[in-house]
């Protein structure tokens, strides 16, 4: 099967055969991880612009090490630093950053829709890493990754997501992709966080709103713990006792769940307050496979959208794991009259 | 001819034939920014040092990746964060960066001078980036190379640049070049940003001022709009209306001047004070070619001074070429034996 | 003989020889400072995360230089851009680091212990960069390199710290660094930053303090001036006028200390506040070789314990002149068919 994705800008979308080849490619790149040496020269001489319009610590991270192992170079700019600031215009920002030449650019912007009406205008694959309240679809394959691994499939799973929905592009970008295989969401969470609209998210999926954290876990495979923005508690006029009372994901309400459900949260996490220090560490958290497939699914993008062949040919799980062989001889310390060049 | 260059400051002292040789230096860069991988390894082990003491975020990253490009290292200092803010003298921060051994150093500074002075101290070679007021020479080179492409010459152009000239290292860049090849300017702003002084900038030049726009854009081969700092209109007592009523380059008004007039913006740009956006965005703007002349210029001025060989022997143009060519052959997936080495 | 670092997170628990393995791995790496080209393969296709919880400039570009000349790549993350504003905790925040599989942890932060606490729940070396006012052991190291390069030793030997000792990481790796091989301290400063309990900071060495300048300086071979926060002047309730008469190591005071002594300070200096200028530019000031050496000594340390070897086999110092020979041809332009690879 070959697929043909010029941009990442969304998983709604995407069929479901679409997303599964994009899950499957990123096995080799989790493969990688795992190795001594994890560059390989796939993107050599290639140059990936990482444009966050956003502050953005963990996402910028890991999509330039996705990079740096790769073999591409990275442009990097970000919003506190840029000339945004001086009133330039966002799409002028993007249209110089391109006039520079990179193969792909990757953005986080605070406004929903940014990276769509960017890739409108440009060249050149764009990655959204998250726009407004509007999707994360890294995240969200990395999560689908971290679930296909765990629990062996991501068909007809039940989803349970705790939290702030309403202004959670994680959350939508799940249900896109989840929704597409069969899973049932239950939405759980201060009632202005869940409003009615969300059942209609996704018309094939089955999303029900519950207000009851005890009855939201109940019969759950996953949970999907949502950052709590501690400044926007005054929303739903709570204070974070309140919170932590009625909504913390703790190891008693897991239980609640099924005995082998699994817990996932996009960080960072505030422990005490929207998930307890013992289900953070406990043996059905996930938070940390997530962090180290998010490299495995953003190498897997650049290298499909950077890349600039054809599609044809070579196929990225045999050469990925042809280059680290001949990558872990080059650089062999003993073997080091290959490892200068 | 061989040129020796060891620092390069300013484009006032440089002579038109040594201007000359780096815009045909800059030629075989150029070319590469179209092929599909632009690295080169002329620079490879090199470490080029980024010191920005004034927030840039295009210089910076055009800078960078010129450097990337041609193989070599950075390191990155940048005001904000350095020990400037603890009071270390600007000698000292930049003795400090010199003992770990960059290759050459790229400077910006807010202090006109301030490249040079350093240079007197430093054993490496030094590439101004920006001094005050006082010259941006390598972004006067860029607007040398994009003029020379779309007019097939720089000899003898009537110039004409719009807005704050007072302070303008890019004006009195672009003068200083130009300015050798017989180029005419007009300079044309409110009154207390256009002075009598800026009439004897260079000797062998002719630079008039004019104070109506449709006056100064008569006849014009090339006009080269300035960034207006909104925060600076309190000083000619101006609204940004009035700047734009009285000054803005406007499609009727670029209509005033030669029928292949071209319209040059060192960025970013404040669309609709100093340019409109049709101008900006018309047939006759060349701001994005800027930027990636931007990239070719500066990959040759590191190429020239940091490479650290004596001159003879290897020409740039051929190598880069033979490089590029290598370079494809070693990133090719399909032959990577070769690429993981 | 072997010996086996995991971590470096402190000089107090080092002894002699262990210590002095670590300097003399350094020798190779000071010498490549030297060479037109400073760049190995040791650590190509290894990740080096610097975690920076403190602002830095000099020891994050140096960990960032060093990392770039062993060839490997880095994961930048500043405290000010990072999530830790956020509210997630030290350890998740590192945590989430790791699992993006970096293969050494280089990090800084206010506390003091913060690298051992670190360490202790880490599968990955950890280099501790300086933690609160307890220890910065590679700069520890780089002052005792360059008094042994212009001393011959670092044996037995008249050391003379000047300053706010109490709140110095630097002196207290320096004390338990020199101390091992016999070197005598005299501590001089304002009393409350020198207070008695200093003495005792390391059993088997001799500390006294003194609290008159000239009489500190009496006999010395080497002057450690520590920089002073001049926002601390308000504790001993000087002013910088009084500390100047008092503290400043100027060239009359500096010539009550033997005729060959040294100087040394770890930067970024107040001239004219705790050092004059003609002592920080004269022929017994160390300051830029120190900063060399800073480069060479971390090299040393990121080649120990990154490169994930088993010890046995290969020994730096020879493969690191051999890789420099082999660097020097493959990137030698002229040969440049293999320069491309």
């Amino acid at each position: 099967m070959t697929h043909r994705f010029r941009d990442l800008l969304a998983l709604e979308p995407l069929t479901a055969d679409e997303l599964t080849f994009l899950l499957d490619q990123s096995k080799p790149f989790q493969e990688i991880q795992k190795h001594p040496l994890k560059k390989l020269a796939a993107l050599r001489g290639k140059t990936v612009a990482l444009a966050f319009f956003e502050s953005s610590t963990r996402t910028r991270i890991s999509f330039g090490t996705a990079a740096s192992r790769l073999g591409a170079d990275t442009m990097n700019l970000q919003a506190e630093a840029s000339s945004l600031k001086k009133g330039e215009s966002l799409l002028d920002t993007v249209h110089t950053l391109n006039a520079m030449k990179p193969d792909c650019l990757v953005m986080r912007h605070a406004a929903s829709g940014a990276a769509e009406f960017v890739a409108r205008h440009l060249d050149i694959p764009v990655i959204n890493a998250g726009d407004g309240t509007h999707e994360h679809p890294s995240q969200g394959l990395l999560d689908a990754l971290t679930i296909r691994d765990r629990k062996g499939k991501i068909e007809n799973l039940n989803i349970t997501i705790l939290g702030d929905i309403q202004h959670s592009r994680v959350a939508r970008s799940n249900i896109h992709l989840l929704g597409k295989f069969g899973c049932r969401f239950t939405l759980c969470g201060p009632a202005m966080w869940v409003p009615r609209e969300l059942e209609q998210i996704a018309p094939q999926t089955s999303v029900r709103r519950v207000f009851e954290i005890e009855e939201a876990l109940d019969g759950a495979d996953v949970v999907l713990v949502l950052r709590v923005q501690t400044e926007r508690l005054h929303e739903p006029a709570l204070s974070a006792n309140d919170y932590v009372l009625l909504y913390q994901l703790n190891s008693e309400r897991l239980r609640g769940a099924k005995a082998d459900a699994i817990v996932l949260h996009p960080g960072p996490m505030n422990r005490g307050i929207e998930i307890s220090p013992e289900v953070a560490d406990g043996p059905q958290s996930c938070v940390l496979e997530q962090v180290t497939n998010g490299i495995a699914v953003r190498m897997a993008l650049l290298f499909l959208l950077a890349a600039g062949h054809n599609g044809e040919g070579s196929h990225p799980a045999t050469d990925a794991q042809q280059q680290q062989q001949r990558n872990r001889r080059a650089t062999d310390v003993k073997d080091s009259s290959h490892a200068a060049r």
